[in-house]
Formats: structure tokens, C-alpha cells, sequence
């Protein structure tokens, strides 16, 4: 028996930053797929050059277009900032490039004071632009929602399946203490607040999972149909202000949300409940806990115990990663042994690299990219005009 | 030295029921203070003669106004079904006597499709009509909201004082897998479903924090300004009917929600979600989480892992106690060592004790109880008529 | 029906320090029972006049024997230090007093150097000198092993007890990081070290639970038959040291030992692993689990999660209280909301004072207190000679 | 740049059952090497048949010989049965194959009556003629102890050293319900009971550990140096057998031991505390805890709780992998995700092929096979004669 060939994806990297490190990290370690890094762009030149250095890429060069030109390159990996996503997916389309692209797929940009629903309106737009051009030139747009391909999500989807009870409710949230990059603190250049930023993972679980039950049981997706939220700048109150000292980061000049909770009714009469927030001390939380007809099951996909660490001081651990955006390393901390693994990151580029070389769907796909864009801007229509909207006519 | 004097407090219980046999068996561990069962009522004399019996009262009646009418009773316990609450709050009042009462004080107890702004009016008469009479008859009103009294909640309390910071966020639930008694689940007799008889706990521990954080940095408490809910009956869904076997515990004919979620604005621009199910497995819930700017404190009042325990079929531990509501006794549960403590039975009774013994405010007062129905039945108006309720007006 | 007469118990305290204060707040929960401190002695008088003022003691003494000749007392508690125990419960035995005593009841008290089985002989004698005292003045023996009466470890019995199987195995621990206090760590004073002060507790817990066992299936206590051992000065080693900071509490002159383990076996072949250790961070550990054929239980004195804090640096709950000989108040903490309730000290004294007012055994009584010190010195013995050490001959 | 030639590794599996199916879905992940199952062998060819077909190996064979002379083949495989593993690892060897084998490296096997010492002595024996043949023959030994690459014992790896200080005690255990398997039952097969078959694990980690720290802070392992043990057969006494129904699993006439603890000393005075146990309910338990001077890690390989399940019954989850040796699938359960990855199975496949494939030792080689070996049987020689056994003659 003569071994099987082994398909090769060739990728072009656009962006050389932190994101950028993270996909590359994860494509070392897909297996039964060989992934070669053709190019990677990058503003900076010798940022390009750094990356090209450390992860093997052949070539370096300063325009994605580069590398949208270059019959040589299987799938464009876009690691750049969310207001270029729509544009560069589109371009890359265009150019017969399968793409891949970081959460959330775009959103509205601009001036803060815009009315909700021409927010909204902008980003479907957006999106829809975005999905057309994917399907005019055929092909695939992997939607980089690591939750979908996180262990614990993964596993409550086959308990799920397996119990054969319908979900009822899902709880989920991420949080954490905010940054200090006023990109994201912007509506200009971050599209949104902590909804959009972080409510976007466990509201795309939450999506993927009802979708995947309804498929399961009745051949289509279980598809959102309205959704009240409400919004908050908690850093911005009276109270926050006056207390001191200060451990949230926080940007001068933020106009976006750092907190919201979003009530989701599914066209099946179930529920879903997701917040986000930038105002949460002690560490990174990525939870959702899932409440069906016949079993319930928590992923906690961080913190979690596998394992549970204590240090006498802060500069105990100074020299070792504990997990993302905790403010001490003193105490009691549950350290990721593998961060990347447990959110999914190396699953994520196995699936999409497979789904390019076998020519399938990748479990993340447009579909849900927008969805998870069309409830979080009814969301913001509701805060704003407290009121629940309606996905009917504007969810695809 | 001589001994101090131990003052006395005489109760007289309306009701032998569950409730009625809890708060008994929490005054039995009442110290400082001799609390004298003086009598005990209920509509069957056998119930009365065997609790007399079982917990030391002295005399029985058929009717609550026996008690009332006895000079030599201080404070009247009222376990009686939430519809009941009000009216014999004001007539034992307008007698003289202290009062303690179940959660919640009151609501409205009509035709399920009676107008939420209606049912709001009424419940907001309804309690201002009891706290007039107690107002008026100078008695104290105390409002057995356990959890005020649960130690992991006082134990919140105090750490969010010590850190000086304001509460940013609160998160609460109190859920588990519902009843199968029909009382708790028509409108006419339970005057709400999930939101009002289970809601009513995180939400009054969450108002219960607040307002202390407000007496303690401004001397006045921070009060709720607004709701915006959904409710649903997760169990008249097509996909629970359709799913076999049924796990939760449903009535026929129910006409309340068994799941409500609350976003609540503070006052202070800082909020609370708050969300109450009769469509959870797997054991009663009861948790909050406190997110401080400069703390943040779980309070798992059940469950929590003091005794962790495994039985590989559900007949092992057939004979003791698990926790409350729970499907099976296999597999692992968290068996609670004392329930009743845990969750603040006997601290509670003790304060009312005292407050009725030394002549002051119980820690859950009337205020307190106005506050959660004014939030809980402005939240009905809210999933009703899709829109955020402003408390404005209706709050005290 | 009149109101039964309340029984009065009149206590002595011997001792005004932080255990007599733990004792006192106990007594002031104690229910059902009117207990008066009739006494409070200390050698210096300013401490016994304090002590007298807060927690209402009637009189005060510098001498213990003032208060065993007193008719007026009916129990003495006895909050001295280890060395002391023995000929104190003996005189007050002798005057016809019941007496509680703290754990360990007795021991070995001398130079370091001397043979173990020779320390082991002195102990044994210390312990049936002090029974024989309590047996023939026919007064009660109270043990204050509060493990006993943990709400964790009398749920694990109820729930063996439930399950109907035997316990194959426990494993026990009392763990933290150590003392400043030279009495403990120095043989002359305080008998031993981590085995004795700490492992006391776990190794009380578990011979009780495979006693009641006993008691239950065959009329008689389940007995431990050996012992094999070792202990170590792990802060005694050149690894530690030449490690700094240091965050263990260590004493200067130390000849006792700060970790332990033992491996015990039962007279019906199953087993017991119990350690205890002074050179543990991240504050007490109080646990024990226990494995029987038909149901495993564990019990989470401390930590455990009823309540979960965080605080970015430690001076933010710098005012509160958080848990036992933890090295900083930073990270996440595990605060007990009722330290003092979770181990047993209330309701202790609670079956301390029933049992002098009722006439009936405390359940904590001499039989254990005799186990324990048989069982910790074949410890020593064993580890000193390398051997297993029959508890045969020297087990009442 | 062009793209690194990737290295290969040929691999001749010996076996085709349980273990070699897990060592093969382990190598579908390897990634940077190219693994390629050349051989598979089995006694019954449709075995390896099976196999080949599923896991893509090029031939099958019924005697392992056939592939240790195959020049085409670079590492051996054997995957088979606790008695065979020396004879076949020194055979491969002399054919010039590196070999992973699985643990415990080898054993004493044969009746249950022989002397400790004896068995002790030809364990011995048996590990040095396999270390000698591979030292002999240049070729590598991987000894694949799981652990190692677990990922949380890996991350306790790195926080020990960044933290600086000493590991001054561990307390492992591995344990679960038993087996039905007669083979790992008796002496003459099995080599040992529980503390040879599950205690190895966190025995090795243990030693891996303070080797690690040893090599580390002076340029050498940390050894140990003596044992004092006890081993049990919970099973088989009067108390088990006369409880019904059993959950254990047991096998009649199994004659080794089925609970044993070690303590252990190592030569810079510090300890570790190990046990292994086949009569624990509740699915099984794969924990290590490490107290350090400065920092404490507790690893929780399973159970944790990346994702908490809940079951009303068993049959909810009956076609869903839960966890390892659970007796029920009801109630509240902690499913592994991803059971290979958390235990470390792909990255030690990982590591292995890489050792091979770059010349390099693995982290689990011969060294610590002997370590685990001697310490295991120098455990059952203390057991038995009930003293303190030095490891210093035995160990190399």
C-alpha cells in the first residue's frame, strides 16, 4: 500500500503582528495537510522580514496585493486591523483567493454619534458585500471564531447531539479587565465595544450550537429572531472615576462600550443570554454553559482547573505566562498549560486548511460570521433605543 | 457580675406547612434571645396539634385572627401562599404586631392575560398598602429574604466594603428544575412564575448590596433606574414537547414563565443581570457574582464544593439528603452539610428576632421587598411590551 | 403546655487567650442549653479582667485551682498549652469537675534527643493517667477535636452511613505554612510537631469515621492496628535554605518536624494515608476524602469555593479577613464566610455543654483523644527505626 | 528561502490492541516529521489487517521479528504486553532499532510467593539488561510515561522554575474502579498491581520532576534515595466482600495488590507522598500536587474541569465517551474533551519522532524507566517487611 500523497495549501500571510504569530503558531502544527508559508506582508519591512525569519515564509512583501496576484497562493490569512477586513476579503475574492478572517468579519466605522440603525445598516451591507463576493468568485471564507473549534464547545456539541434533547438555554460570556489600545476603544477603528470585540465568541458558539442542533433535527439551522441589550460604560461612571487606584485598563477619549448583555430568542421560542465586558478583574473568563431538555454542560474554556497555581508574591511566576490580562501573578491563578490549544487556535487552521485543500466548508463559516454581525448591531439599536429588535427582515 | 436579663420574643406562626416547619427549626437556634412559640394556626387542626407537638407551641388555632387578638403575642410569622401575604400583613399590623413574611411581600394575583401595566398597578398598591399599615401601626415589617442573610453574600458585603471600590456588575441566578405544584404556577395563586418566586432572591441580594454601597459612600442607598427583560416558557416550547423523557418538572395548565432575564440599571450608571429558570437540571442554583472596581466576589451558595460526593447508582445515598430538586443521586453531587445555614435560614431568623427584641431595623426590611417587586413586575411590562421600563415614577 | 425548663451549664475557663476567645464566641451560639462563664482565669490578671468584660465572664482568677474548688462550676475548659493539659485535667477530674480539653490531649513533653519509644511510653502513660482520673471521678472527658464536628466530615458520615459499604480507604491532610510561635516547634513544649499539632485533625476525623462504621455494622469501634511513617524538617534543608525570599514561618532552633505522613492500617484491613505539614503556601488546607466500596466523599473544610475572591493587590481587602496563614491577600482567595462554623467550633461546644447538661458522651470524647496519641507516637517510633509499628500492645 | 526538507520517521508497530490503536492516533499528529507506519504486527492477522486498513500502515506481520530485521524501518514500536516488553525491546535493540515502549519498562513476573527481595533483584536485573543492549547497540530508548508531556505537568515544569525555589514535597495518585482484565491482575503477568500499573505515573512524574530541578540548580537529578510503603487488597477483605452490589472491578483470584502508598525521601531531603489504588470510585483520578518554597502547583490531569456535565440518567450520554472507569453516566460528570492531549499521548509522540528523527534524547528515556522501577519494588520489598528500604545499592 503506497502512502497517500499529502495535499499542500500555500498561504499568504497579510500582517505580521500578534494575530499573525498566533495563525502562524497554529499552522506548525497542522498535520496531514503540509502548509507553506508563501509570503507574509507587513507595513514595516523588517517586521515582514522578523516574521518571514522566525516562521519560514519564502517571501516578504509590503502590499497584500502582492500576494492576491500571485497564482502561487492557495488562501490569503487576513491579520489586520477589523476595519480593513471587509475591503482586503473582497479584493482577495475577487483575486480567486480563498480567504480567511479574524472575528468579527467587519461592522460599521465611524463617527460614534451615528444613529444605531444606520450603524446597522452599514454593517450588513458590509457583510453582505463581503459574503457576495466570496460567492460570485467561489470561493471559501473561513470565519476565524476560534470557540467554534475550542475542546470544551466541541465536546458540549456531541453531549448535546448525544442527549437528544433540544438546548434551552445558553449562558455564555467573555471578559476581561480591557486594554489599552485605543484602536478597540473606538467606534472609528474597533466597529464597537466589548459587545463586538468579545461578545462576538461566545455569541458565535451560542449561534453555532443552535444551528448545529437545528441541522441535526430538522435539516436547517435554529436561527436568532430578536434580541434586547442594554450597554454601559461602567469605567465612566461617577463611581469608577472616583475610586482609586485604578486596575481596568482604560483608554482616554473610549467612546464604546465596556460592558453589555444581550437577551436572544431563537426562532424555536429558546434563549440565549451573552455579555462581554472590559471591566472584570482576575483574569480572562470565557464561559458558556448550555441548558438543554435533558443535560446540561459548562465549558470553561478558561479560567479552568487543570491546573491551579499559587504564588506568595507576584514576582514569583514573573518569568512564566499565567493567562491573559490577570493583574497580578500573585495568589491563586488557574495558568493555562496550553492557552491556544484550549481556545482552539490549532484546531481552527487544521479545519481550515483542510477545508482548502479537500474542498469543503469549514465549520466556521460566512454564515455564521453574519449572524453573529446582525445580532450584535440590533443589539446596540436596542440599548439605544430600548427597545427589542427584530433579526426578521434584516438576518439573511 | 449578675447574669444580663435575656429578653424574650413570642411568636405566633400562621401556617404548620414546609416554610413554617423551616423557620421553626431555625428560631430553635436563635441565642441571646428566648423566642416562646405561643401559638401555631392552620386551616387543619391535626397540622397544627402535630407541629405544636413536634416544635414546642403552646397553643393552636384554627384561624390566624386568634393570634392577632393575643395580647401576649409580639410577632406574627406569616407562612402562608404569596396571595395571602398582604392581607394579613395589614391586619396584623393594624393589631399591633411585628410582622415577618415570606418573599416575595406581594404581586398581583389575577388572570394571566390581564394588561402587565395593570398587573404592575396593582402590585405597587398592594405593597405600599402593607407598608402604610405597618408604617401607620409603628410594627416592623421583616421580609424573609434569606439571602441577605446567606453567609457567602454577608461575606461579599464585607470584602467589597473593605476594597472601597464600587460594585461595577452584578450577576445573579437562582434556578433549578421547576415544581409540580400548580400553586407556584398560575398567576392567580403564584402572582408570577420563575422571575417572581425564585428571581426575587439574586435580585434582592444584588439590591440588597447595592443600597449598602450607597448608605456607606453617600448615605442614601443606590437604587434600580430601569429594566429591560425577556421571559419565556421554555417548556411549552414544540421542541421540549417533542422530547422524551422529560426531565423537569412541569404542570399542566401553568401559565407563568419558567425562565426571566433582567439587564437593571443602577442609578449610578453601574448594572445587574439578573435571570431566574425553572428549566435548569442537574440542582437548585443560587449564585452571585460581584464584579468591584477593585474586587470581584462569587458567592456559591449552593452549589459549592464543602462535601463533594459520588454514588455510582442513585439508590446508595437513597436515604440522606442531596440538595434540592436534583434528578438523580448518581454520579457526583455537591451535598449540602446544611442547607438551612448555607443559604441563611437561622441568621435570619435570628436578626428578626433581635430587631423585634431590641427595637430595630432588620437587615431586610420593607424597603427592600417594595424595591424587588417594583424591578420584577416593571420587568413582566418590559418582556411584554418590548421596551426598556424606567422605575422612575413607580419606585419609592 | 408550659414552656420546658432550659437546662444551665456554669463553665470555667482556664486560659484567656485565642483559643479561650474561640471558645467563648462558640458558647455564645450555643442554643437550647443557658452556659455561664462563671470564671475566666490568667495569669495575668489584666487579661483575665478583659476577657471578662467581653465575653460577660462573672469572676476572675490567676489560679485554675481557684475555680476547680468552686461548687458553682460544673465544667472546666481548659485552653492551655499542650503540656499543661494533662495534670490540669487530672486535678480538675479529682475536684469532680467534667472538663474540656484542647486537642492534643496529651504527650510526650521533653528533650528531642530522647528515644521514641521511650517518647512513646511517657505519652501513653500521660494519656491513661488522665483517663483513669476522668473514669474514677466519673466525670466527663470533652475532647475538642472540632474536625469531628465539621459540617463536611458529619455530611461524609451521614452519607457512608447512607451508602451501606465499608471504607476502604481515607486520606487525610491539615496543611499551612507554618508558625512564628516557638511553643509549637520545639518538643519540650509542644510534644511534637506537624503530626501532632495538625495531623491530629485528619487522623481524629478519620478514626472516628471508621469507628461510627464499626459501631454501626458490629457493635464496636473499627480500631487502627499499625503504623508506618516518615517526617522530615523540610525547612531544614539546604535547598531551602539557600532559597529567598523565604515565605514559609520558620523558627529559629526548631527541632520538631513540619511535614508528616502516615499509612495506617485497620483492624477490618483497610487504610488510612493522613499527612500534615507546617511548609505548605496559599493558606490552610483542611481535607479529607473518603473512599468506601459504594460511595466516595469528599470534604472540603478549607479551602473550598462557597465564596471566591479577587483582589489585584493584596492591601485592597487589607481590612478583612480572608483565610488562615495565607502569605498574601492578592490573586484569588478562597475567604471563608464562617471559619469558626465550617470547622466544627460551634457546634462542639454545642455537644460539649448538652453532654454536661444531659449527662450523655460528647461524640468527641477520650476514647479518640487515645487513639490519636497512640497512633502519632508509633509514628514517630516508626519513623525514627524505619519500621511498621504495631499498635497492638499499646492500644487500649 | 526554500522550504526545509521535512524528516521521516518509519515506525514498525508491535501490536495492533488498544495501546497501539492510541499510539497511532497520536502520530496522525505529529506535525514537522513525517511519520510512516511501515510494518503492524499481531498474532491474528486479521488484526493487523484491521489495523493497517485503518491507520494506513504499508505491511502486516505476524512475528515482530520480521520487522526488526527490515533495514527500511527506523524505531520499534511494542505495543504489547507488560512481560514481553524486555526480551522484545533487547531483541530490537541488537537489530539496531530505537525502541518506544510503553510502561513500566519491565518487572518481576512470575508467583505471588516469591520473596520482595527476589522480585526486587530480577526487576533489576531485567531493567539493566535492557538499558545495557540499547547502550550497546547506540540505539534510543523512549519510555513512553505519559505524564511527562501531560500538559499540565509540563507547565508545573516551568512555573517550579521560575519561581526559583526547591520542590519540597509531592503528592501524587493515580487511581480509578479497577479492571476486569485478569492480565494486569496477577503477579505472573503483571508484574505488580496497582502500584506498578497506575502508581508508575505519578511516580514518574514525580521523579521527572525533581530530576528536572536537579539538573537545574546543580548540574544533576535529584534521586531518591529510600521508600517506606504499604500496599493493600481493599477487595478482598471480609468488609467488601460482604457488601452488595459491587462496583469495583474486580477478577477472582487476582493476586496483587489493589491501594498502595509510597513515601519516599529524596537525596536532598525533601519527600514525595504516591499512591495508586484500583478500588476507587467515581472514574478515575490522574492528580499531582507540588509544594514548592516558593510556589505551589497542583496538576489536575483528570478530572478537571474544562467541561462539567450533567446527566439526569445514564442513558442520556450513552453514546458519548464521558471519562476513564466511571461507573454511571448520571449526574454531574467532568468529560475530557480531548482524554489523549490532557494526558499527553500526542506529545509524546511528538517528542519521540523528533528524537529519533534529530538525534536527540527524549524527556522520557531509560533513566527514569529505572528510577520507577527501583522505587516500585524496593516498595513492595518495605511492604512486606515492613521497614524503610534504601534505594542507594539498587538505584544506578
Amino acid at each position: 500500500m503506497p502512502a497517500p500523497e499529502i495535499p499542500r495549501v500555500r498561504v499568504g500571510m497579510v500582517g505580521a503582528g500578534f494575530v499573525a504569530r498566533l495563525h502562524a503558531e497554529a499552522y506548525r502544527q497542522v498535520h496531514g495537510v503540509k502548509v507553506e508559508l508563501s509570503w507574509v506582508t507587513a507595513a514595516r519591512p523588517e517586521r515582514a522580514a522578523a516574521f518571514a525569519t522566525e516562521f519560514g515564509a519564502r517571501r516578504t512583501a509590503v502590499d497584500a496585493r502582492t500576494i492576491f496576484s500571485d497564482p502561487a497562493v492557495d488562501v490569503v490569512d487576513l491579520c489586520v486591523p477589523n476595519h480593513l477586513h471587509a475591503p482586503l476579503v473582497v479584493e482577495a475574492a475577487r483575486a480567486g483567493k480563498h480567504v480567511i478572517v479574524e472575528k468579527p468579519l467587519t461592522g460599521f466605522f465611524g463617527p460614534p454619534a451615528t444613529p444605531r440603525a444606520e450603524m446597522r445598516r452599514q454593517a450588513l451591507a458590509a457583510v453582505d458585500g463581503v459574503l457576495g463576493a466570496c460567492r460570485d468568485a467561489g470561493v471559501r471564507l473561513c470565519y476565524a471564531e476560534n470557540w467554534v473549534y475550542a475542546p470544551p464547545i466541541q465536546k458540549a456539541r456531541r453531549l448535546l447531539a448525544a442527549s437528544g434533547g433540544p438546548i434551552l438555554r445558553l449562558v455564555g460570556e467573555e471578559s476581561h479587565s480591557g486594554t489599552h489600545a485605543p484602536i478597540n476603544k473606538r467606534w472609528e477603528t474597533g466597529g464597537g465595544g466589548s459587545l463586538l470585540g468579545k461578545g462576538c465568541h461566545p455569541l458565535g458558539a451560542a449561534l453555532y450550537l443552535k444551528a448545529d442542533e437545528g441541522r441535526r433535527v430538522r435539516g436547517a439551522p435554529i436561527r436568532p429572531v430578536s434580541v434586547m441589550a442594554e450597554v454601559a460604560q461602567l469605567a465612566d461612571t461617577e463611581a469608577f472615576r472616583a475610586s482609586a487606584p485604578r486596575y481596568l485598563n482604560t483608554v482616554e477619549g473610549a467612546d464604546v462600550e465596556d460592558w453589555g448583555g444581550m437577551l436572544i430568542v431563537f426562532d424555536d421560542g429558546t434563549v440565549a443570554q451573552v455579555s462581554a465586558s472590559d471591566a472584570v478583574l482576575g483574569g480572562i473568563r470565557n464561559q458558556l454553559a448550555v441548558y438543554g431538555a435533558k443535560a446540561v454542560v459548562f465549558c470553561n474554556i478558561n479560567p479552568n482547573d487543570a491546573v491551579r497555581a499559587y504564588a506568595p508574591d507576584p514576582a514569583v511566576f514573573a518569568g512564566e505566562y499565567i493567562t491573559e490580562k490577570i493583574e497580578t501573578k500573585a495568589g491563586w491563578t488557574s495558568p493555562q498549560p496550553d492557552e491556544d490549544w484550549m481556545t482552539g487556535y490549532p484546531q481552527e487552521m487544521q479545519d481550515f486548511v483542510e477545508s482548502v485543500a479537500l474542498g469543503r466548508e469549514p465549520l466556521s463559516s460566512g454564515a455564521l460570521a453574519r449572524d453573529v454581525i446582525a445580532v450584535i448591531y440590533a443589539a446596540y439599536l436596542s440599548a439605544a433605543e430600548g427597545r427589542r429588535v427584530s433579526l426578521g427582515g434584516a438576518s439573511a
